[in-house]
């Protein structure tokens, strides 16, 4: 056995060829994929620290608050909730996340983690415990002297449209203070997320229609009131420069209907009486079809996220709310109901630019056929199946979703990347899917899958990155003030 | 970097390495695999132009008409209906076809085309918009010489057995004519699709069972004269050289049946009733459970295809009517009913050779393992799981089946590969599947994973692309004349 | 073409280097794996048999009785029952497993066979029909000398503890005669397996808990003293050294239930009257989370085996009983009751550390996530996602379930490997798990995915394959007596 492969090798980790494993995908990845810019059309970016510039203290702020992720992985490791969401320091909280960065050996937060402390701190050793009081006071330092405010962070990842993720009750504020600020690289948009409306077996739920009827200036007491609220909430969504909707669900509804019933339905709930699982269904599915008909009356896109088993662990999700890391893949039956749903909108010529997300990569087959059910020759890659999501963000989930998407549809037309991240040091990501997507082309040139024509394949590395994003949500004549 | 990466290479895409990645891989295809004969078991080419041996004008005819799999990347790059399946010229279909080409970069169409345009054509270059003028031109000259018609294009690709897919009412006159015919390369044999027997919620299921007494000279009235109807409609067939039937479900219907209840169900909708679900599913279950006996008994193969969600686009449905691309891949639950259906001819004797495919690959492992729960030993490969199947045929598909298959089952006593194509173009997919299957064991062979005894593993090589499905049908007394 | 590449490689199949693709895979394996001892916390050996410590006649009664998957392949390879349960001596069954040997190309049975022979007996030559009689007998003279007997199989594969499955009404006599015993160089420890009181629907229940009660000297009338017959068995076990509960299901139970229903159904039940799948299902949920609270409060381990299809051939079933090879692969779902389930127990912290097996490999990305959903900072690795099982337990599945586990969760907290076997021949598995996960390691650090850190990756390493395992599963106390 050869001694020195143990010693530490001089290759630094995370270096120019990282993922690209030949010359192919080294010249795809940089003359063709690196130096472009990102459309990041799905995240959840706090709009109000977009819109103030914010200044972080230090790498907690801005790292681990809100990143269930790493909670998720820190509370396996077994460290205690005090250290995760609890009262210790941020230094604290710091070094016992660095002391769990080894144990995540092969999970993408060891990727992520290193990618993100190079990329905007310029560290390139490896976090541990033992490096943790160093590498908080440098970072600390980085972002306490102001030069990484949110636009600097941004900036350095040539991001050039943001799409945060809004409650229709939302006032846009922040989105409103941030389009008239002067010399900002990048534009901001809101999506429109009614999820809560769409709810309606929640406790809070008649609180929240509430709550819209004031915004909207509508008393809603019925389905057609409701219907009247959501044009108003739209046509200020889209006079703010909103262009893109999304929900998330377990899995579609699509039931048959009458607005009759919607209303039956929604009246009994209004009330405040409770309404059973039939009548949930015929409500979800009523409200979800006269949404989508809507979205493509003001030529929106809409975004369904699908699968996912939520606030599964009750004790911890009534102490730190829902988003805190106790969510699962669920195994919902998914096909049926979507395609009955997209249909219908088909069948009245009221089906949008869609893009469906799925969490259960068991799914991944389902959904790369369905939405080749939906094109209809109008717009290259009218319906796109969503890039790999959440627990399948990493390299193997996105290889799969690639791979699938490759076999059973147009890879070429794909719009990719987004980053569906709540952290502003989460841009690298577009790299790293830039890379994987690189390093999948090289390999199949190499292999002789692919011809050896690098500018054609340069050329929808570029689209599937860049071009195919940027033609499809038409931000074009918001895009440019 | 390189530059020269950037051009052209001097290696031809797709040459005789094509898929083969080692010195054993190519050992095994070009000195076992490359020349043996193909037995193409289930596909679903028209008789009518086998027995006529048609002359094709151009080469969308023989290529892009009927070829759904063509027609779905079209509309996904934003191709119109018109050019697909419209009014528009057969030379500006193929135009468009061309310029989609490109675009389809790692979908097995990118394969397949330029398979197919050398395999026949003799044609290296890559079909873009540019060239497609030129190359339409040139293979109309080859097809229309008449040097290429139906048979010439069989007997290139070495077609020993075909058996086409057709309905019991057919007549099988085209059948009864090829077997009159001299001079032939190749066997015709035709299989038992009885689905719109099977399909009772159909809305013209009773104009079928009316054809169907017709042609069996029965009047069907009840359960006991539909029987009758079968069991002529097979002797027919039988006679003409069928061995093979064919079902297309969602999944299997396996509830507990009476013929009573199967006879009062049919009744009902021969009045001209609509039956509801339940009724649906025991007439099923019925029905199929007294096919697969009658399939036993003549010593037939059963071969049942799983899973498909079939006419999702009913605004496309009725206007170009069933597999015109709008399918895709349902997640319906298969394993219970499978086993019972199985298990209920398995305990009375009465189960025959049997091929399952699934279409969602999530099923692989159930499919791969049910078949293990009923070989009884009295033929090796009884029950088979059949090949990557439509969406799931292509390298990734079939590299997943080959491999599941190996883990979970006899990789040695599979009966390999079929086209289930509708067009005459499409047998190098036999050769896709052989090169593939020799790229996995060359690979395995030069991991240490399989012994370097590249004679003993030709053989299996052979078994699962010749031997193993000749022997299983039993075509031997038909098979030469 | 190289003509050598036909002949025998001088290379041995299964050298040094098996698996193992690279100078870091086999630095990991070599210096760090290899020599480490075995945990196998959960078989199915016979305890009689470890505490007569056995003597085998010859090889065909310690390695093809008993082994299902065996049996199965010699059906699918069209072997007779006779040849695999039936009349034929043992040296003719041997011979017909060794003729089907070179069919099992590519599938697990093919490597498990050639690493056991090799092994145990050193042979290095590849079984088949040939060289069968001359291996049976050398096998015979190795086995029947005695110097083989179950104590030898176990010390040469360097056993340190075993954990066997036993049923709550055994006497446990063969472990207590074990622990009795000198010189041992391992320790045996039941597992706490109470199917047979969960399966209410069985036709033995009623006599079932009439042994039950029996050997807990309770009078089993109702839910109360069913309980407290659980109870008294369970210290039973736990004097015994018992620190380990063992469930097989096909899904998880969670619906709502309360003692009194519980009681009326059990009752019910006990009275001869059959249940209804209701019934059956709120029984279940009662008496599964009533059997956990106790494993917590005992400071067990629980593990729950989801999924298996089982005795899908009653002809075979009726005439073999279970576990004779006629099980499959089911799609049940999955998620949603065993989140509730869990998190009913984690609600009353009365969740014990837990292992989930999965046997669809659809399911894995549901259970790799669902384990995080109950970590909670206690203990490191408190929830664990279990090693592929059965039909997974070979190189893919294994690979899959790593994969995931490593991009879901953390796989440094991974307690590793089993054998789930009935076979003393089995414990190789832990040697390819072992290479398997250096392989996967090395290839990592050769691709770049992980810093070349050789100690770092390799400490890692035997906290998987034992380390792990041992501080999970506390067997300390019992462990040096």
């Amino acid at each position: 056995m050869n001694q020195d492969i143990s010693r530490p090798s001089v290759r630094p980790f995370i270096g120019q060829d990282f993922l690209l494993t030949n010359d192919y995908a080294l010249a795809l990845y940089h003359d063709y994929a690196r130096d472009l810019p990102i459309i990041d059309y799905h995240n959840h970016l706090p709009p109000d620290q977009i819109a103030a510039n914010t200044t972080f203290e230090n790498i907690t702020q801005v790292w681990l608050q809100g990143d269930h992720y790493k909670w998720r992985a820190m509370r396996t490791n077994g460290v205690s909730e005090e250290f995760i969401t609890g009262q210790a320091s941020d230094k604290e909280k710091f070094q016992k996340w660095a002391e769990t960065v080894p144990y995540t050996m092969r999970n993408p937060l060891y990727h992520w983690t290193h990618l993100e402390l190079q990329r905007y701190f310029g560290i390139v050793d490896l976090l541990d415990g033992r490096n943790a009081a160093e590498i908080y006071a440098h970072t600390s330092d980085v972002l306490g002297s102001g030069q990484s405010n949110v636009h600097d962070l941004l900036h350095k990842m040539k991001v050039e449209v943001l799409c945060s993720t809004d409650d229709p009750t939302d006032d846009l504020k922040d989105h409103i203070s941030f389009a008239q600020a002067k010399d900002t690289s990048f534009q901001l948009f809101p999506s429109f997320r009614p999820d809560k409306m769409v709810q309606i077996e929640r406790e809070d739920f008649v609180d929240y229609i509430g709550r819209l009827g004031v915004v909207a200036d509508v008393e809603v007491t019925n389905w057609t009131s409701l219907l009247d609220a959501i044009d108003r909430r739209m046509a200020f969504f889209h006079s703010h420069g909103c262009r893109l909707s999304d929900h998330g669900l377990e899995q579609m509804y699509a039931v048959p209907f009458t607005d009759a019933a919607a209303n039956r339905i929604l009246q009994k709930r209004l009330s405040g009486a409770i309404v059973d699982r039939s009548e949930t269904v015929v409500y979800k599915s009523a409200l979800l079809h006269c949404l989508s008909t809507r979205y493509h009356t003001k030529g929106w896109v809409q975004q369904f996220h699908l699968g996912a088993l939520r606030n599964n662990n009750h004790r911890m999700f009534h102490s730190l709310g829902p988003d805190t890391g106790w969510d699962s893949i669920g195994d919902f039956s998914q096909a049926k109901q979507l395609a009955t749903f997209l249909d219908r909108l088909d069948a009245n010529n009221q089906l949008t630019r869609t893009i469906i997300y799925n969490l259960n990569p068991a799914d991944n087959e389902v959904m790369a056929t369905m939405i080749g059910n939906y094109n209809d020759g109008s717009v290259a890659g009218k319906m796109q199946w969503g890039s790999a999501w959440w627990f399948l963000d990493q390299m193997d989930g996105m290889e799969k979703q690639l791979n699938t998407l490759s076999n059973m549809g147009l890879l070429s037309r794909f719009i990719g990347m987004l980053t569906d991240s709540r952290s502003f040091l989460s841009f690298p990501r577009h790299e790293y899917f830039r890379r994987l997507l690189c390093r999948l082309l090289g390999q199949d040139i190499e292999q002789g899958l692919l011809p050896v024509d690098i500018p054609w394949i340069g050329q929808l590395v570029q689209d599937i990155c860049y071009n195919n994003a940027r033609k499809y949500f038409r931000f074009e004549e918001q895009m440019f003030k």
